[in-house]
Protein backbone atom coordinates (compact mmCIF):
# COMPACT_ATOMS: atom_id res chain seq x y z
CA UNK A 1 0.00 0.00 0.00
CA UNK A 2 2.90 2.24 0.47
CA UNK A 3 2.63 5.02 2.93
CA UNK A 4 -0.64 5.97 4.23
CA UNK A 5 -2.10 8.24 6.65
CA UNK A 6 -5.78 8.94 7.48
CA UNK A 7 -7.71 12.35 8.65
CA UNK A 8 -10.78 12.76 9.71
CA UNK A 9 -11.59 16.98 9.97
CA UNK A 10 -14.61 17.53 11.12
CA UNK A 11 -15.86 21.37 10.20
CA UNK A 12 -18.90 23.20 11.29
CA UNK A 13 -21.49 22.82 8.82
CA UNK A 14 -24.24 20.50 8.38
CA UNK A 15 -27.43 21.88 7.19
CA UNK A 16 -26.62 23.81 4.24
CA UNK A 17 -25.88 20.73 1.60
CA UNK A 18 -23.76 22.86 -1.29
CA UNK A 19 -21.57 24.40 1.70
CA UNK A 20 -21.12 21.14 2.56
CA UNK A 21 -20.57 19.57 -0.97
CA UNK A 22 -18.43 22.11 -2.33
CA UNK A 23 -16.17 21.73 1.04
CA UNK A 24 -15.96 17.81 0.57
CA UNK A 25 -15.36 18.22 -3.53
CA UNK A 26 -11.75 19.44 -2.39
CA UNK A 27 -10.76 16.26 -1.12
CA UNK A 28 -12.85 14.37 -3.66
CA UNK A 29 -10.74 15.81 -6.29
CA UNK A 30 -7.39 15.47 -4.69
CA UNK A 31 -4.66 13.37 -6.83
CA UNK A 32 -3.49 10.75 -4.25
CA UNK A 33 -6.49 11.20 -1.51
CA UNK A 34 -9.23 8.68 -1.69
CA UNK A 35 -12.50 10.21 0.43
CA UNK A 36 -13.66 7.23 2.20
CA UNK A 37 -16.75 8.76 3.93
CA UNK A 38 -18.58 11.71 4.96
CA UNK A 39 -21.55 12.18 7.27
CA UNK A 40 -23.73 15.26 8.27
CA UNK A 41 -25.70 16.08 11.25
CA UNK A 42 -28.15 18.63 11.13
CA UNK A 43 -28.65 19.33 14.84
CA UNK A 44 -24.96 18.95 15.19
CA UNK A 45 -24.50 21.65 12.69
CA UNK A 46 -21.33 19.87 11.84
CA UNK A 47 -19.89 17.59 8.95
CA UNK A 48 -17.58 14.73 9.80
CA UNK A 49 -15.22 13.69 6.78
CA UNK A 50 -12.88 10.35 6.28
CA UNK A 51 -9.87 10.54 4.05
CA UNK A 52 -6.81 8.50 3.44
CA UNK A 53 -3.61 8.97 1.06
CA UNK A 54 -0.12 9.32 0.54
CA UNK A 55 1.19 11.70 3.43
CA UNK A 56 1.98 14.40 0.60
CA UNK A 57 -0.48 14.71 -1.04
CA UNK A 58 -3.04 14.46 1.85
CA UNK A 59 -1.25 17.38 3.56
CA UNK A 60 -1.92 19.63 0.57
CA UNK A 61 -5.41 18.61 -0.29
CA UNK A 62 -6.22 19.11 3.72
CA UNK A 63 -4.93 22.99 3.21
CA UNK A 64 -7.00 23.17 0.08
CA UNK A 65 -9.81 22.43 1.99
CA UNK A 66 -9.25 24.93 4.63
CA UNK A 67 -9.51 27.61 2.33
CA UNK A 68 -12.78 26.51 0.94
CA UNK A 69 -14.29 26.45 4.24
CA UNK A 70 -12.99 29.64 5.56
CA UNK A 71 -14.23 31.04 2.17
CA UNK A 72 -18.16 29.20 2.75
CA UNK A 73 -18.86 28.94 6.52
CA UNK A 74 -18.88 31.89 9.25
CA UNK A 75 -18.19 31.17 12.62
CA UNK A 76 -20.55 34.34 14.21
CA UNK A 77 -23.64 33.43 13.18
CA UNK A 78 -23.02 29.45 13.96
CA UNK A 79 -25.46 27.73 15.68
CA UNK A 80 -25.25 23.71 15.95
CA UNK A 81 -25.17 21.10 19.71
CA UNK A 82 -21.33 19.59 19.06
CA UNK A 83 -18.76 21.60 21.11
CA UNK A 84 -17.41 23.34 18.49
CA UNK A 85 -14.26 26.06 18.34
CA UNK A 86 -14.11 26.49 14.54
CA UNK A 87 -15.24 26.86 10.96
CA UNK A 88 -12.32 23.84 11.06
CA UNK A 89 -12.84 22.50 14.18
CA UNK A 90 -10.49 19.41 14.33
CA UNK A 91 -8.22 17.70 12.03
CA UNK A 92 -6.46 14.70 13.08
CA UNK A 93 -3.75 12.70 11.40
CA UNK A 94 -3.55 8.81 12.00
CA UNK A 95 -0.86 7.11 10.89
CA UNK A 96 -1.92 3.71 9.19
CA UNK A 97 0.47 1.97 6.95
CA UNK A 98 4.61 2.70 6.70
CA UNK A 99 4.55 6.39 8.61
CA UNK A 100 5.47 6.53 12.14
CA UNK A 101 3.39 8.42 14.77
CA UNK A 102 6.40 11.00 14.83
CA UNK A 103 6.30 11.60 11.26
CA UNK A 104 1.88 12.33 11.70
CA UNK A 105 3.32 14.90 14.62
CA UNK A 106 5.79 16.63 11.59
CA UNK A 107 2.53 17.00 9.47
CA UNK A 108 0.23 18.81 12.25
CA UNK A 109 2.99 20.75 12.45
CA UNK A 110 3.13 21.69 8.97
CA UNK A 111 -0.35 22.09 8.35
CA UNK A 112 -0.56 24.02 11.79
CA UNK A 113 1.81 26.65 10.41
CA UNK A 114 0.41 26.81 7.11
CA UNK A 115 -3.22 27.06 8.43
CA UNK A 116 -1.94 29.62 10.99
CA UNK A 117 -0.04 31.69 8.81
CA UNK A 118 -1.91 31.84 5.51
CA UNK A 119 -5.46 31.90 6.85
CA UNK A 120 -4.71 34.21 10.07
CA UNK A 121 -6.12 31.29 12.09
CA UNK A 122 -5.29 30.32 16.02
CA UNK A 123 -4.09 26.86 15.55
CA UNK A 124 -3.85 24.51 19.04
CA UNK A 125 -2.10 21.16 18.99
CA UNK A 126 -3.51 18.50 20.76
CA UNK A 127 -2.86 14.79 21.56
CA UNK A 128 0.44 13.26 20.19
CA UNK A 129 1.01 16.46 18.81
CA UNK A 130 -0.03 18.77 21.92
CA UNK A 131 3.33 21.47 22.94
CA UNK A 132 2.44 20.75 26.52
CA UNK A 133 0.47 17.72 28.52
CA UNK A 134 -2.39 20.32 29.36
CA UNK A 135 -2.92 20.68 25.74
CA UNK A 136 -3.44 16.81 24.44
CA UNK A 137 -6.83 15.92 25.68
CA UNK A 138 -9.31 18.07 22.94
CA UNK A 139 -11.91 18.25 25.60
CA UNK A 140 -10.05 20.22 27.44
CA UNK A 141 -8.12 22.25 24.39
CA UNK A 142 -12.07 23.13 23.55
CA UNK A 143 -13.37 23.88 26.43
CA UNK A 144 -15.15 27.20 26.61
CA UNK A 145 -15.69 26.94 23.19
CA UNK A 146 -15.65 29.29 20.02
CA UNK A 147 -17.26 32.47 22.09
CA UNK A 148 -15.00 31.54 25.11
CA UNK A 149 -11.64 31.42 22.98
CA UNK A 150 -12.08 35.71 22.68
CA UNK A 151 -10.72 35.73 26.41
CA UNK A 152 -8.98 31.95 26.79
CA UNK A 153 -6.62 32.81 23.79
CA UNK A 154 -5.43 35.89 26.13
CA UNK A 155 -4.11 33.72 29.17
CA UNK A 156 -0.76 32.23 29.68
CA UNK A 157 -1.55 28.65 29.31
CA UNK A 158 -3.67 28.67 25.52
CA UNK A 159 -1.28 30.52 23.14
CA UNK A 160 -1.59 29.15 20.23
CA UNK A 161 0.70 27.01 18.82
CA UNK A 162 0.33 29.11 15.33
CA UNK A 163 -0.98 31.57 13.52
CA UNK A 164 -2.34 34.93 15.43
CA UNK A 165 -2.98 35.43 19.16
CA UNK A 166 -6.34 36.90 18.25
CA UNK A 167 -9.56 34.87 17.68
CA UNK A 168 -10.20 35.21 13.67
CA UNK A 169 -14.14 36.20 13.98
CA UNK A 170 -15.46 34.52 11.27
CA UNK A 171 -12.84 31.63 11.16
CA UNK A 172 -12.50 30.92 14.85
CA UNK A 173 -9.37 29.00 15.82
CA UNK A 174 -8.64 25.24 14.92
CA UNK A 175 -7.41 22.00 16.91
CA UNK A 176 -5.09 19.86 15.06
CA UNK A 177 -3.45 16.57 15.98
CA UNK A 178 -1.60 13.07 15.36
CA UNK A 179 -3.26 10.11 17.22
CA UNK A 180 -3.37 6.47 17.14
CA UNK A 181 -6.77 5.30 14.92
CA UNK A 182 -9.36 4.79 17.43
CA UNK A 183 -12.19 2.09 17.34
CA UNK A 184 -15.79 2.96 17.84
CA UNK A 185 -17.02 -0.33 20.12
CA UNK A 186 -20.36 -0.30 21.71
CA UNK A 187 -21.59 -3.28 23.74
CA UNK A 188 -25.06 -4.43 24.14
CA UNK A 189 -26.99 -5.11 27.55
CA UNK A 190 -29.86 -7.42 28.13
CA UNK A 191 -31.26 -4.70 30.28
CA UNK A 192 -33.24 -1.34 29.71
CA UNK A 193 -31.40 0.11 32.25
CA UNK A 194 -29.31 2.53 31.31
CA UNK A 195 -27.45 3.13 34.57
CA UNK A 196 -26.38 -0.23 34.95
CA UNK A 197 -24.47 0.61 31.43
CA UNK A 198 -23.45 3.91 33.02
CA UNK A 199 -21.99 1.64 36.06
CA UNK A 200 -20.12 -0.33 33.82
CA UNK A 201 -18.53 2.32 31.43
CA UNK A 202 -17.39 3.81 34.50
CA UNK A 203 -15.54 0.98 35.73
CA UNK A 204 -13.84 -0.47 32.23
CA UNK A 205 -12.86 3.33 31.10
CA UNK A 206 -9.42 5.14 32.24
CA UNK A 207 -11.36 7.86 34.14
CA UNK A 208 -12.75 5.61 36.23
CA UNK A 209 -9.89 3.55 37.03
CA UNK A 210 -9.75 0.70 34.39
CA UNK A 211 -8.45 0.72 30.87
CA UNK A 212 -5.90 3.32 29.80
CA UNK A 213 -7.25 3.95 26.36
CA UNK A 214 -10.84 3.11 26.75
CA UNK A 215 -13.16 6.53 26.96
CA UNK A 216 -16.48 4.68 27.90
CA UNK A 217 -20.59 5.83 29.02
CA UNK A 218 -23.75 4.31 29.36
CA UNK A 219 -26.85 5.01 26.65
CA UNK A 220 -29.73 3.60 25.63
CA UNK A 221 -31.02 2.71 22.95
CA UNK A 222 -34.72 3.17 23.08
CA UNK A 223 -35.78 1.55 19.63
CA UNK A 224 -34.35 -1.65 21.06
CA UNK A 225 -35.38 -1.14 24.81
CA UNK A 226 -31.92 -1.84 25.37
CA UNK A 227 -28.64 -0.19 27.76
CA UNK A 228 -25.53 0.03 25.62
CA UNK A 229 -22.02 0.58 27.24
CA UNK A 230 -20.73 3.32 24.24
CA UNK A 231 -16.56 3.09 23.84
CA UNK A 232 -13.94 5.37 22.16
CA UNK A 233 -11.11 2.56 22.38
CA UNK A 234 -8.27 5.06 21.78
CA UNK A 235 -5.13 2.77 20.89
CA UNK A 236 -6.37 -0.59 19.97
CA UNK A 237 -2.91 -2.28 19.95
CA UNK A 238 -2.58 -1.74 23.68
CA UNK A 239 -5.84 -1.66 24.79
CA UNK A 240 -7.23 -4.82 22.73
CA UNK A 241 -10.69 -4.08 21.92
CA UNK A 242 -11.15 -8.47 23.24
CA UNK A 243 -9.98 -6.52 26.58
CA UNK A 244 -12.46 -4.00 26.31
CA UNK A 245 -15.24 -6.61 25.71
CA UNK A 246 -14.38 -9.38 28.31
CA UNK A 247 -14.36 -6.60 31.20
CA UNK A 248 -17.70 -5.58 29.73
CA UNK A 249 -18.76 -8.65 30.42
CA UNK A 250 -17.11 -9.49 33.82
CA UNK A 251 -18.30 -6.31 35.50
CA UNK A 252 -22.26 -6.79 33.90
CA UNK A 253 -22.31 -10.34 35.64
CA UNK A 254 -22.50 -8.36 38.93
CA UNK A 255 -25.48 -7.09 38.15
CA UNK A 256 -26.79 -10.79 36.86
CA UNK A 257 -26.81 -9.11 33.31
CA UNK A 258 -26.14 -10.56 30.13
CA UNK A 259 -24.18 -9.30 26.75
CA UNK A 260 -26.42 -9.64 24.24
CA UNK A 261 -24.04 -8.74 21.30
CA UNK A 262 -21.86 -5.94 20.41
CA UNK A 263 -20.88 -3.16 17.68
CA UNK A 264 -18.15 -1.80 15.29
CA UNK A 265 -19.51 1.68 14.18
CA UNK A 266 -17.56 2.82 11.28
CA UNK A 267 -13.91 1.90 9.73
CA UNK A 268 -11.88 -0.03 11.93
CA UNK A 269 -8.47 -1.23 11.04
CA UNK A 270 -8.09 -4.80 10.46
CA UNK A 271 -5.21 -5.28 12.82
CA UNK A 272 -8.13 -4.68 15.29
CA UNK A 273 -9.93 -7.46 14.76
CA UNK A 274 -7.97 -9.85 13.92
CA UNK A 275 -5.74 -9.21 17.13
CA UNK A 276 -9.20 -10.30 19.22
CA UNK A 277 -9.49 -13.63 16.96
CA UNK A 278 -5.85 -14.17 18.03
CA UNK A 279 -6.54 -13.64 21.46
CA UNK A 280 -9.42 -16.05 21.02
CA UNK A 281 -8.17 -18.91 19.39
CA UNK A 282 -4.98 -19.15 21.35
CA UNK A 283 -3.25 -18.64 17.74
CA UNK A 284 0.88 -18.47 18.48
CA UNK A 285 3.40 -16.20 16.84
CA UNK A 286 0.99 -14.79 14.18
CA UNK A 287 2.36 -11.98 12.09
CA UNK A 288 0.12 -9.52 10.34
CA UNK A 289 2.37 -10.14 6.84
CA UNK A 290 -0.04 -14.11 7.31
CA UNK A 291 -3.04 -11.94 6.07
CA UNK A 292 -3.23 -12.57 2.04
CA UNK A 293 -4.75 -9.34 1.92
CA UNK A 294 -2.06 -7.04 3.08
CA UNK A 295 0.39 -9.22 1.18
CA UNK A 296 -1.33 -8.60 -2.05
CA UNK A 297 -1.34 -4.65 -1.56
CA UNK A 298 2.11 -4.58 -0.27
CA UNK B 1 -8.15 -4.17 -5.44
CA UNK B 2 -9.75 -5.02 -8.42
CA UNK B 3 -9.96 -8.46 -9.96
CA UNK B 4 -7.40 -10.68 -8.22
CA UNK B 5 -7.08 -14.81 -7.98
CA UNK B 6 -4.62 -16.93 -6.26
CA UNK B 7 -2.69 -19.82 -7.42
CA UNK B 8 -0.89 -21.94 -5.42
CA UNK B 9 0.95 -24.32 -8.82
CA UNK B 10 3.12 -27.40 -7.49
CA UNK B 11 5.68 -28.48 -9.18
CA UNK B 12 7.85 -31.86 -9.19
CA UNK B 13 11.41 -30.76 -8.55
CA UNK B 14 12.78 -29.59 -5.04
CA UNK B 15 16.48 -30.62 -4.77
CA UNK B 16 18.41 -28.73 -7.90
CA UNK B 17 17.93 -24.74 -7.16
CA UNK B 18 18.96 -23.85 -11.01
CA UNK B 19 15.82 -25.42 -12.23
CA UNK B 20 13.81 -24.40 -9.64
CA UNK B 21 14.64 -20.33 -9.74
CA UNK B 22 14.32 -20.84 -13.93
CA UNK B 23 10.36 -21.96 -13.18
CA UNK B 24 9.79 -19.74 -10.37
CA UNK B 25 11.40 -16.65 -12.47
CA UNK B 26 8.66 -16.91 -15.05
CA UNK B 27 5.91 -15.87 -12.33
CA UNK B 28 8.52 -13.20 -10.66
CA UNK B 29 8.90 -11.72 -14.28
CA UNK B 30 4.99 -11.92 -15.10
CA UNK B 31 3.30 -8.49 -15.67
CA UNK B 32 -0.08 -8.39 -13.33
CA UNK B 33 1.03 -10.94 -11.48
CA UNK B 34 2.69 -11.35 -7.87
CA UNK B 35 5.10 -13.97 -6.18
CA UNK B 36 3.85 -14.45 -2.91
CA UNK B 37 5.79 -17.06 -1.63
CA UNK B 38 7.90 -20.49 -2.69
CA UNK B 39 9.19 -23.50 -1.07
CA UNK B 40 10.89 -26.41 -2.05
CA UNK B 41 11.03 -29.38 -0.23
CA UNK B 42 13.88 -31.67 -0.75
CA UNK B 43 12.69 -35.17 1.02
CA UNK B 44 9.49 -34.48 -1.15
CA UNK B 45 11.56 -33.85 -4.25
CA UNK B 46 9.14 -30.77 -4.62
CA UNK B 47 7.68 -27.38 -5.06
CA UNK B 48 4.90 -24.86 -3.67
CA UNK B 49 4.70 -21.94 -5.35
CA UNK B 50 2.09 -19.26 -4.47
CA UNK B 51 1.01 -16.52 -6.51
CA UNK B 52 -1.98 -13.64 -7.08
CA UNK B 53 -2.72 -11.66 -9.97
CA UNK B 54 -5.67 -10.36 -12.23
CA UNK B 55 -7.32 -13.69 -13.91
CA UNK B 56 -5.68 -13.26 -17.76
CA UNK B 57 -2.54 -12.26 -16.33
CA UNK B 58 -2.21 -15.36 -13.93
CA UNK B 59 -3.84 -18.03 -16.43
CA UNK B 60 -0.94 -16.88 -19.63
CA UNK B 61 1.79 -16.81 -16.11
CA UNK B 62 0.68 -20.09 -15.58
CA UNK B 63 0.98 -21.69 -19.30
CA UNK B 64 4.20 -19.76 -19.59
CA UNK B 65 5.40 -21.33 -16.51
CA UNK B 66 3.93 -24.61 -17.28
CA UNK B 67 6.43 -24.66 -20.85
CA UNK B 68 9.39 -23.89 -18.52
CA UNK B 69 8.49 -27.17 -16.43
CA UNK B 70 8.54 -29.32 -19.17
CA UNK B 71 11.71 -27.95 -20.79
CA UNK B 72 13.27 -28.69 -17.27
CA UNK B 73 11.47 -31.85 -15.56
CA UNK B 74 11.67 -35.51 -16.68
CA UNK B 75 9.29 -37.33 -14.63
CA UNK B 76 10.58 -41.14 -15.96
CA UNK B 77 13.67 -40.52 -13.35
CA UNK B 78 11.45 -38.46 -10.45
CA UNK B 79 11.57 -39.74 -7.14
CA UNK B 80 10.20 -38.21 -3.85
CA UNK B 81 7.97 -38.59 -0.88
CA UNK B 82 4.87 -36.18 -1.93
CA UNK B 83 2.52 -38.49 -4.21
CA UNK B 84 2.71 -36.62 -7.83
CA UNK B 85 1.15 -37.51 -11.42
CA UNK B 86 2.88 -34.94 -13.28
CA UNK B 87 5.66 -31.98 -13.69
CA UNK B 88 3.25 -29.74 -12.98
CA UNK B 89 1.46 -31.68 -10.88
CA UNK B 90 -1.66 -29.65 -9.25
CA UNK B 91 -2.73 -26.37 -10.16
CA UNK B 92 -5.56 -24.81 -8.14
CA UNK B 93 -7.19 -21.41 -9.04
CA UNK B 94 -8.83 -19.54 -5.88
CA UNK B 95 -10.98 -16.55 -6.17
CA UNK B 96 -9.88 -14.08 -3.77
CA UNK B 97 -11.69 -10.14 -5.13
CA UNK B 98 -14.06 -9.41 -7.86
CA UNK B 99 -14.13 -12.99 -9.20
CA UNK B 100 -16.80 -15.65 -8.55
CA UNK B 101 -15.90 -19.31 -8.34
CA UNK B 102 -17.69 -19.78 -11.95
CA UNK B 103 -14.66 -17.72 -13.03
CA UNK B 104 -12.11 -20.07 -11.75
CA UNK B 105 -13.75 -23.05 -13.11
CA UNK B 106 -13.54 -21.40 -16.56
CA UNK B 107 -10.05 -20.43 -15.78
CA UNK B 108 -9.55 -24.29 -14.96
CA UNK B 109 -10.92 -25.22 -18.45
CA UNK B 110 -8.65 -22.86 -20.39
CA UNK B 111 -5.33 -23.49 -18.72
CA UNK B 112 -6.62 -27.24 -19.29
CA UNK B 113 -7.31 -26.99 -23.08
CA UNK B 114 -4.03 -25.05 -23.66
CA UNK B 115 -1.58 -27.07 -21.60
CA UNK B 116 -3.39 -30.88 -23.09
CA UNK B 117 -2.88 -29.20 -26.58
CA UNK B 118 -0.02 -27.53 -26.38
CA UNK B 119 2.43 -29.92 -24.37
CA UNK B 120 0.29 -32.91 -24.97
CA UNK B 121 -0.02 -33.87 -21.53
CA UNK B 122 -3.48 -35.53 -20.16
CA UNK B 123 -5.73 -33.26 -17.80
CA UNK B 124 -7.76 -33.99 -14.95
CA UNK B 125 -9.89 -31.57 -13.70
CA UNK B 126 -10.74 -31.81 -9.75
CA UNK B 127 -13.28 -30.27 -6.99
CA UNK B 128 -15.16 -27.43 -8.31
CA UNK B 129 -14.09 -27.96 -11.77
CA UNK B 130 -13.97 -31.84 -11.61
CA UNK B 131 -16.50 -32.79 -14.55
CA UNK B 132 -17.48 -36.15 -12.49
CA UNK B 133 -18.24 -36.45 -8.45
CA UNK B 134 -15.59 -39.59 -8.29
CA UNK B 135 -12.86 -36.56 -9.88
CA UNK B 136 -13.57 -33.96 -6.93
CA UNK B 137 -11.16 -35.38 -4.66
CA UNK B 138 -7.24 -34.95 -5.27
CA UNK B 139 -6.55 -37.75 -3.58
CA UNK B 140 -8.46 -39.89 -5.63
CA UNK B 141 -7.34 -38.44 -9.33
CA UNK B 142 -3.55 -38.64 -8.10
CA UNK B 143 -4.21 -42.46 -6.64
CA UNK B 144 -1.70 -44.93 -8.68
CA UNK B 145 1.05 -41.73 -9.12
CA UNK B 146 2.70 -41.21 -12.55
CA UNK B 147 3.42 -44.49 -12.37
CA UNK B 148 0.06 -45.89 -12.19
CA UNK B 149 -1.11 -43.37 -14.73
CA UNK B 150 0.36 -45.66 -17.76
CA UNK B 151 -2.78 -48.34 -16.73
CA UNK B 152 -5.33 -45.87 -15.26
CA UNK B 153 -5.73 -43.21 -17.99
CA UNK B 154 -6.91 -46.14 -19.93
CA UNK B 155 -10.01 -47.00 -17.70
CA UNK B 156 -12.99 -45.51 -18.91
CA UNK B 157 -13.56 -43.64 -15.44
CA UNK B 158 -10.31 -41.74 -16.04
CA UNK B 159 -10.24 -40.84 -19.61
CA UNK B 160 -8.74 -37.70 -19.56
CA UNK B 161 -10.72 -34.02 -19.49
CA UNK B 162 -8.17 -32.33 -21.96
CA UNK B 163 -4.91 -33.21 -23.68
CA UNK B 164 -4.20 -36.71 -25.36
CA UNK B 165 -5.00 -40.32 -24.12
CA UNK B 166 -1.80 -41.48 -23.60
CA UNK B 167 1.00 -40.49 -20.69
CA UNK B 168 3.56 -37.73 -21.65
CA UNK B 169 6.69 -40.12 -20.46
CA UNK B 170 8.06 -37.08 -19.26
CA UNK B 171 5.50 -34.40 -18.24
CA UNK B 172 3.19 -37.28 -16.63
CA UNK B 173 0.12 -35.54 -16.28
CA UNK B 174 -1.54 -32.87 -14.63
CA UNK B 175 -4.63 -32.18 -12.14
CA UNK B 176 -6.19 -28.48 -12.60
CA UNK B 177 -8.67 -27.16 -9.88
CA UNK B 178 -10.98 -24.10 -8.81
CA UNK B 179 -11.49 -24.38 -5.04
CA UNK B 180 -11.90 -22.11 -2.39
CA UNK B 181 -8.85 -20.81 0.11
CA UNK B 182 -7.70 -23.20 2.33
CA UNK B 183 -6.60 -22.65 6.17
CA UNK B 184 -4.06 -24.76 7.15
CA UNK B 185 -4.37 -24.51 11.47
CA UNK B 186 -3.46 -26.59 14.06
CA UNK B 187 -4.77 -26.76 17.79
CA UNK B 188 -1.81 -27.61 20.10
CA UNK B 189 -2.40 -29.99 22.78
CA UNK B 190 -1.13 -29.99 26.25
CA UNK B 191 -0.22 -33.69 26.42
CA UNK B 192 2.07 -35.79 24.61
CA UNK B 193 -0.47 -38.67 23.86
CA UNK B 194 -0.40 -38.29 19.52
CA UNK B 195 -3.45 -40.67 19.85
CA UNK B 196 -5.58 -38.66 21.42
CA UNK B 197 -4.69 -35.92 19.08
CA UNK B 198 -5.66 -38.47 16.28
CA UNK B 199 -9.18 -39.57 18.25
CA UNK B 200 -10.26 -35.71 18.21
CA UNK B 201 -8.99 -35.31 14.62
CA UNK B 202 -11.33 -38.36 13.50
CA UNK B 203 -14.57 -36.85 15.11
CA UNK B 204 -14.15 -33.32 13.84
CA UNK B 205 -13.19 -34.21 10.12
CA UNK B 206 -16.25 -34.39 7.63
CA UNK B 207 -14.64 -38.25 7.61
CA UNK B 208 -15.77 -39.01 10.95
CA UNK B 209 -18.70 -37.43 11.24
CA UNK B 210 -17.53 -34.33 11.85
CA UNK B 211 -17.69 -30.91 10.23
CA UNK B 212 -18.38 -30.53 6.43
CA UNK B 213 -15.26 -28.59 5.46
CA UNK B 214 -12.52 -29.91 8.20
CA UNK B 215 -9.67 -32.32 7.55
CA UNK B 216 -8.04 -33.91 9.75
CA UNK B 217 -5.50 -35.60 11.59
CA UNK B 218 -3.29 -35.81 14.70
CA UNK B 219 0.78 -35.34 14.67
CA UNK B 220 3.63 -35.13 17.23
CA UNK B 221 5.32 -32.22 18.02
CA UNK B 222 8.56 -33.90 19.06
CA UNK B 223 10.43 -30.62 19.86
CA UNK B 224 7.79 -29.20 22.16
CA UNK B 225 6.73 -33.23 23.26
CA UNK B 226 2.72 -32.07 22.55
CA UNK B 227 0.14 -33.66 20.24
CA UNK B 228 -1.55 -31.52 18.06
CA UNK B 229 -5.04 -31.96 15.94
CA UNK B 230 -3.54 -30.55 12.42
CA UNK B 231 -6.33 -29.27 10.48
CA UNK B 232 -7.16 -28.17 6.89
CA UNK B 233 -10.06 -25.91 6.39
CA UNK B 234 -11.32 -26.01 3.15
CA UNK B 235 -14.46 -23.89 2.93
CA UNK B 236 -13.48 -21.46 6.07
CA UNK B 237 -16.51 -19.63 4.93
CA UNK B 238 -18.75 -22.34 5.70
CA UNK B 239 -17.03 -24.81 8.26
CA UNK B 240 -15.84 -21.19 10.42
CA UNK B 241 -11.96 -21.35 11.82
CA UNK B 242 -13.64 -20.46 15.61
CA UNK B 243 -16.22 -23.89 15.04
CA UNK B 244 -13.36 -26.24 14.29
CA UNK B 245 -11.38 -24.69 17.31
CA UNK B 246 -14.43 -25.04 19.79
CA UNK B 247 -15.16 -28.41 18.85
CA UNK B 248 -11.20 -29.46 19.19
CA UNK B 249 -11.71 -27.78 22.84
CA UNK B 250 -15.31 -29.65 23.39
CA UNK B 251 -13.26 -32.68 22.52
CA UNK B 252 -10.54 -32.32 24.14
CA UNK B 253 -12.49 -31.79 27.42
CA UNK B 254 -13.42 -35.84 27.12
CA UNK B 255 -9.76 -36.96 27.97
CA UNK B 256 -8.87 -34.17 30.18
CA UNK B 257 -6.62 -32.55 28.17
CA UNK B 258 -6.24 -28.72 28.05
CA UNK B 259 -6.09 -26.86 24.41
CA UNK B 260 -2.82 -24.89 24.71
CA UNK B 261 -2.22 -22.90 21.69
CA UNK B 262 -2.72 -22.79 17.78
CA UNK B 263 -1.05 -21.93 14.86
CA UNK B 264 -2.19 -20.67 11.35
CA UNK B 265 0.20 -21.83 8.74
CA UNK B 266 1.07 -20.05 5.12
CA UNK B 267 -1.30 -17.06 4.78
CA UNK B 268 -4.60 -17.01 5.50
CA UNK B 269 -7.65 -14.51 3.91
CA UNK B 270 -8.56 -11.66 6.20
CA UNK B 271 -12.11 -12.93 6.60
CA UNK B 272 -11.39 -16.23 7.97
CA UNK B 273 -10.18 -14.29 11.13
CA UNK B 274 -12.44 -11.87 10.91
CA UNK B 275 -15.28 -14.14 11.15
CA UNK B 276 -14.07 -15.68 14.03
CA UNK B 277 -13.69 -12.02 15.92
CA UNK B 278 -17.17 -11.31 15.13
CA UNK B 279 -18.21 -14.60 16.85
CA UNK B 280 -16.19 -14.15 19.75
CA UNK B 281 -16.77 -10.09 20.11
CA UNK B 282 -21.08 -10.75 19.71
CA UNK B 283 -20.40 -8.25 17.27
CA UNK B 284 -23.93 -7.36 15.35
CA UNK B 285 -24.32 -6.51 11.49
CA UNK B 286 -20.62 -6.39 10.94
CA UNK B 287 -19.64 -5.71 6.96
CA UNK B 288 -16.58 -6.16 5.60
CA UNK B 289 -16.73 -3.08 3.78
CA UNK B 290 -15.91 -1.60 7.40
CA UNK B 291 -12.36 -2.62 7.23
CA UNK B 292 -10.32 0.40 6.65
CA UNK B 293 -7.26 -1.51 4.42
CA UNK B 294 -9.79 -2.91 2.55
CA UNK B 295 -11.85 0.64 1.73
CA UNK B 296 -8.43 2.13 0.67
CA UNK B 297 -7.36 -0.76 -1.58
CA UNK B 298 -10.64 -0.91 -3.31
Amino acid sequence: MGRIIECIPNFSEGRDKAKVESIVEVLRKAEGVKLLDYSSDADHNRTVVTAVGNPEALQAAIINMAEKVYEVIDMSTHEGGHPRMGALDVVPFVPIEGVTMEECVEIANNVGKVIGERFNIPVYLYEKAASASHRENLASVRKGQYEGFFTKIKEANWKPDYGPSEVNVKGGCIAIAAREPLVAFNVNLGTDKVEIADAIAKTVRHLGGGLRFVKAMGVKLEDRNIAQVSMNLVNYEKTAVYRAFEMVKMEAKRYGVPVVGSEVIGLVPMAALVRSAEYYLQIENFSMDQILEKRISE
